[in-house]
């Protein structure tokens, strides 16, 4: 497989939530393989309301991660 | 994309949990692009138990990251 | 909007337990700012068992960041 | 309201779980108020597996809380 | 009660993942006393796909607890 | 039982990453030990929606441990 993740650092707390988007969405990707799959279920979830609010719970999981790794970005002085 | 998240840090501990709503909806909103869909499914877990009651993890969970982000916003002596 | 949060701190755990109580509610509120449906929503997820559990999952969240914020009110000597 | 929570340090773990257990019925106590129904809703998710699920899960949330709190009765030398 | 949780420190990584499943089944256990109703429950929850996920997630967040409590076994120099 | 998670540390977050999947899917293997039932509900869950962002929650959770464990595969200097 190749690299997709090769380091949880980030410049700023924006790219690090993007990077906790990503790593939501690699763990479907790799528990369902089948693009076409993923991409009909994909309709599904985006148009429930539970379903955009669970997606909303891992990615602020995710973000904690990311967020703890950078320090939370803090400028100390 | 524009910059609606330059920092994690906040004032006080309720600007810090405004922050966390909108860390919540951010996630709806990138993975939901369409406004009209969002703005209808608003109007269901708005109105539903235990969809809002989802909606408050996430926050809860958001903002356990940016109160740790401020130190708790602790003032120590 | 006025001061509802104006400090993590609390004297006691009790105080710190109830603080977290009132982060949980908080979240519902400013997603629903109709204090009527919330009322009536209310008395649903309140009379139904997986509601309640929902709702002690999110409080022992809070109550999470409220305890780290007081240092879990240990008195160390 | 009398004291309920008066720290969350124990004396073991084991102690330390059944406040954990404890911690978690306070919530549904705190916001079902009526005993009758609380009794009656148990009878709900004590038997039904995903309702015992959500519950276990609860209780695991507020033991990292209480075991974090006593540093996770480590006896270092 | 016997004592059935005496410690949280274990030898290995692997002791430790055990441990966190014992935690997620005592919450059960200490919720729904009856061994009957719970035996037959199990039956429904382990042949149920979201109700293994769900109990994966509760072993997830002992796991955490445990991990944290024996530093993640992590053996420095 | 054999040694299947001698320790949480990893070489790099993707790795890291790959154990999180693992012991989200140990959880499962070891609540429900018929291989035959596994794989059919394994079907089930990877072709649903809120199915998938349920493992990808619970993914998250374990790769937060293993994070911590690996203190974020910081390179300080």
């Amino acid at each position: 497989m190749e690299t997709w993740l090769p380091t949880l650092m980030t410049q700023t707390p924006q790219a690090g939530y993007e990077l906790a988007i990503k790593l939501s969405r690699m763990a479907v990707k790799l528990t369902q393989l089948d693009d076409e799959v993923r991409k009909k279920l994909r309709s599904t979830y985006a148009e429930n309301a539970d379903g955009l609010t669970l997606v909303a719970g891992v990615v602020a999981r995710n973000f904690q991660t990311v967020a703890a790794a950078n320090r939370y970005w803090r400028t100390e002085t």
